[in-house]
């Protein structure tokens, strides 16, 4: 696992930016997404919250949070899809960016913040426009957070957006 | 305005360690909301995204800033509607607080983080049990993100949930 490439490591530098999940941003979350099961079309990312992370009760996680990983990781999936969908290499040009067009969450049951959190997210539908999936929260194995997200493939018309322009 | 209490600054201690807008967080975003028209069940907040805060492109905020704002200001709203249900002041006992039951964002135009942003809610139905509003965020005057939210009301069952244990 440590030596497979995560896919917001494949994020062309316009696009690298976002606090929550863009290689660049030092002062962000660094959130990493892989494939759990390619055949089935499931990705994973996992994410420990930090102290100061707690929401209604102390003993949890909060909302903003969980809203912020499970975007960020879907937007990541939605990128090894695009890739997929076109039947290229992730770090093929011209590069993809996807961001949030819609994002629907379920808060089931309280997210602990006494350990690791994992995303999941299951593509249902790719079309050349975007992306759609479901998405889960788990905390000691049991999900906390389901819904659903769209995903909307940004035009690759900025200069920058190239990985040459790095 | 700056002597009017901040919703969230009725929150009894054990319920004001929220990253996104607990008073008692110090790491925290202090999300602050007031009524906008008590009239028309109408709530607003104000935020400025920090320098780091961006999202796919560097101009944009990143989308799961913006979830959590709504989010913190959806239940801060919830719980103004709830003491209003109630027909008792916002610092009477029992303390009462909310937490996210669904949060379902449409992320209609890229937000910039060039500004303060504005978050707005309108209370559409208040029960014994949760809180249904309609949500927006706006960027210099102008919509980007809209949706709604299910804040659902915790159970005043905790010793620390009164304010007199502070």
């Amino acid at each position: 696992m440590s030596s497979e490439k995560a896919f917001q490591d494949y994020y062309a530098p316009a696009f690298s930016h976002c606090y929550g999940c863009g290689p660049s941003n030092e002062h962000g979350l660094h959130i990493k997404s892989y494939w759990l099961d390619k055949e089935k079309k499931e990705t994973f990312a996992r994410y420990t919250p930090k102290p100061w992370h707690t929401g209604g009760y102390p003993e949890n996680v909060y909302g903003g949070l969980i809203a912020a990983l499970l975007d960020c990781h879907g937007n990541g999936t939605a990128l090894a899809a695009g890739y997929m969908h076109e039947g290229r290499a992730m770090d093929s040009e011209p590069a993809l960016r996807y961001v949030t067009g819609n994002l629907t969450l379920n808060f089931k049951k309280p997210t602990p913040i006494d350990g690791e959190l994992e995303m999941r997210a299951k593509i249902t539908e790719v079309t050349d426009k975007k992306v759609v999936m479901e998405v889960s929260l788990l905390a000691h194995g049991q999900v906390t957070v389901d819904g659903s997200m769209v995903c909307v493939r940004l035009p690759a018309t900025r200069p920058d957006a190239s990985r040459a322009a790095a």
